[in-house]
């Protein structure tokens, strides 16, 4: 099998979803570090890859890929039968998990990102947290995870008893509210989401991909 | 085989993209209409079905399901080999056709759904239209659309040479935009986006949608 490239960062919640996804499926694969400080992905190198100059983009063979759910479901597909099976086993687990990701990606990512990128990112640069948008996120997450808490005291994952894609998504955004914006109280609150994060977040795959990233360059 | 449930309503846009899904599939359906200035949507029987409150719905005989995007997905796998294929044939096809559906729902959606919101529903309500908030959204679409236009340059639909969900969830904003919202020129001033545009709009399937929603309850 050919090596596939990852062409990310080490703090990008995007690029580390996709690395949790290659870490469960067990596939070789090489990062390149798009140098975000220097603007490399607005470059014409870069955006030829990926028009919208976004992180990451993958490589596998003939194939070039960008948005990160999109190269999840992909891996998940054509490496079905190797390491964790992540799509559900029939059609219709498959429609719950695809639900899921909607949710994560529809109703989760953007206040959990907005919190993470103004209590991280923006400090990072030198800029000042807009403490009222956090404030305001924080208050739409609260909802969100009230109706994952409901769902959660039914369903061991989010899609049902297995790990799935669903579940993957949420791990570097998560780990930022937990153990970087100081925000883990909306997880650990709740009792059924604390025990999933619990779970979910003590996988190998996952903790590979914290050990590989924590060392990697900023 | 037993006839689908969908609960929504004529003026949403992600109902629209699900009827549009049905008939290109040529699927029996009844609709339900699920009465949004009651509130009906947030009154327990609903919440039930969708705990986020949200329209539409779907039941497929023991299957409920919510978010239109995982919908229009499992209906075009459940009914491979009915009317239009919209998911592509190889798992690279589909993984660029899945590619092209999270690009709608990470960067078009946003801006398009604000600009849609701002322009008909908030005045319908008897809002003021925010208008430093439609052109801050009309300029980040701008961006987006330029690329749509050196996509379309190269491949007559998103995904290819063939009509998918990705061009499928673009239907209901677009025509907003386009017929109802005087925001046309974005989509008609780009030779190639306005060629997908004509193309994909007079598809049998989404005249069928747009006469049916049209004479429905407002």
């Amino acid at each position: 099998m050919a090596t596939i490239t990852l062409y990310g960062h080490n703090l990008s919640s995007p690029t580390k979803m996709v690395l949790s996804c290659l870490e469960e499926k067990q596939l070789d694969y090489e990062i390149v570090i798009v140098d975000l400080s220097a603007g490399a992905q607005k470059e014409p190198q870069y955006l030829a890859l990926n028009p919208f100059g976004l992180i990451p983009t993958i490589q596998d063979g003939d194939l070039t890929l960008f948005e990160s759910r999109a190269m999840i479901r992909y891996l998940a597909k054509k490496y079905k039968g190797q390491g964790t099976e992540l799509l559900g086993k029939t059609v219709l687990e498959q429609a719950v998990v695809d639900q899921w990701c909607e949710v994560e990606g529809q109703s989760f990512n953007s206040p959990a990102s907005t919190i993470v990128a103004q209590t991280i990112f923006v400090p990072m640069r030198g800029g000042t947290t807009d403490e009222a948008a956090v404030e305001v996120n924080v208050e739409k997450l609260k909802k969100v995870l009230d109706i994952y808490e409901e769902r959660l005291s039914k369903s061991k994952y989010l899609a049902g008893d297995f790990f799935s894609l669903a579940d993957l998504q949420h791990l570097p955004s998560t780990d930022n509210l937990v153990n970087t914006c100081g925000k883990g109280d909306l997880i650990l609150s709740r009792k059924h989401v604390k025990a999933w994060w619990e779970d979910i977040s003590s996988r190998p795959a996952w903790k590979k991909v914290k050990k590989v990233t924590e060392k990697g360059p900023k």
